[in-house]
C-alpha cells in the first residue's frame, strides 16, 4: 500500500442546514441576513449564530446549526444515524445533489418551512486547491481511497470523491458516523492510498 | 486485494448494557430474574424485556436495552456517538476487558447503580466457530481486514480481532457508527480480505 505524503486534514461535519434567502426569510423575517459565528475551512464559508430545529416523522433534532452564505437551494446534511431518528431515508449524494431526495420540516425563530426536498448524507470528499491536485495526481470527481490510523479502528475509506476548486482548501470532509467509527477528531492527519 | 469467499453476515450492535446479578438486584429488586425477549446470534444470548436509564456527566440515554445472560461483571457497551452524548470518555476495548475504563450511573425500575468501571466502545470483531477459522486460514485473536461494499460509503475496516470459540456461530460485530460510515444493515455481506 502506498501512503501519498503530505496526509490530509480530517474536518468533521456535523448536521447542519444550508439556506436559501427565500426559505431564511421564512424562518427568521423579512429581509434577514445570517450572523456570523465563525470562519470555516473553506474560503467564504461561515458557521452562524442561527440554528433551527429539524423534524422528520419519527422524532426531531433541535440546535441544527446553519452554514452560510445562503444559497440557490435548501440542503439538510445529517448522519445516518440522525436519518434512523428523524425517520428519514436520507440517500448518500454529493452537495448540491439533491433531485430526488426526501423533504423535511425546519422550524426557525419566527417560521416553519416545509422542504420538498434536500435532506442528505454528505458524500465523503476531499476538498483540494488544483495546486493539490497536481501534486496528488488526482483530478477532480476522481474517486480515492483514504486511509486513517487512529488506534484500535483504523480504517480505508473507499468512495472518497475528490473535489479540485482554485478556491478550496486542502480538506477531507466527513460525518460524525465516519468520524466515530475511526475515532477521527478535526485536525487529525488521514492519507490517499494506493493498493 | 483477495476476497475470502463466503461473505460473512454482519451484526450490528445498538448500545446495551451487560449485568451482574448483584447490580440486576440493585437495579431492580432482590431475587430479579431476566425476562428473555428474544434470542441473539450467539449461542445462549438473549435480548432482554428489561431496559435501563444511563446517565453521564453530559446527558442520558433511555431505553437502553439489557443482554443477558447476567455475567460476573457489570459492563456498558455504547457507540462514540453516545459517549459524546454522555460526556463520557469511553476507549475502545474487547468485551470482558473494563479495567481502567470509565464508570457510569444506571438507573432501573427500582433503584440506581454507580459503576465504577466497565464503559466501553466494543472492539469490531469477527465471532467464529474453529471450523470457520479452519476455513479462513485465521486464529483466535488475529487481527484481519473486512471489506463492505455498499455503494457509495465501501470501506475496508482494519483492527478486526478474530474471536473463535465452538460456542461461537459466524458473525462480524459492529456498532451503530460504524454500520452507518458504510451504510450496514443487519444480515449485510462483507468479506475477510488480504492485500
Amino acid at each position: 500500500m502506498i501512503k501519498k505524503e503530505p496526509g490530509i486534514n480530517v474536518g468533521v461535519s456535523n448536521r447542519h442546514v444550508h439556506l436559501s434567502q427565500k426559505d431564511l426569510e421564512a424562518l427568521f423575517g423579512v429581509g434577514y441576513q445570517l450572523t456570523e459565528l465563525k470562519p470555516l475551512s473553506q474560503p467564504g464559508q461561515f458557521a452562524c449564530k442561527e440554528t433551527v430545529t429539524i423534524v422528520g416523522p419519527k422524532g426531531a433534532i433541535e440546535n441544527v446549526r446553519i452554514l452560510g452564505p445562503v444559497r440557490k437551494e435548501t440542503q439538510v446534511e445529517i448522519s445516518r444515524t440522525d436519518a434512523f431518528k428523524l425517520g428519514i431515508n436520507a440517500p448518500v449524494r454529493e452537495s448540491g445533489d439533491i433531485e430526488g431526495t426526501p423533504g423535511i420540516v425546519i422550524i426557525g425563530l419566527k417560521g416553519v418551512v416545509v422542504v420538498e426536498k434536500g435532506v442528505i448524507i454528505a458524500k465523503r470528499h476531499i476538498h483540494m486547491h488544483p495546486k493539490d491536485a497536481e501534486h496528488y495526481g488526482v483530478k477532480d470527481k476522481q474517486i480515492v481511497k483514504v486511509l486513517a490510523e487512529k488506534p484500535e479502528r483504523r480504517i480505508i475509506f473507499d468512495d472518497v470523491v475528490v473535489r479540485v476548486s482554485d478556491k478550496f482548501a486542502l480538506d477531507f470532509h466527513i460525518d460524525t458516523d465516519e468520524a466515530n467509527a475511526a475515532m477521527l477528531n478535526n485536525g487529525d492527519l488521514v492519507w490517499i492510498v494506493e493498493f
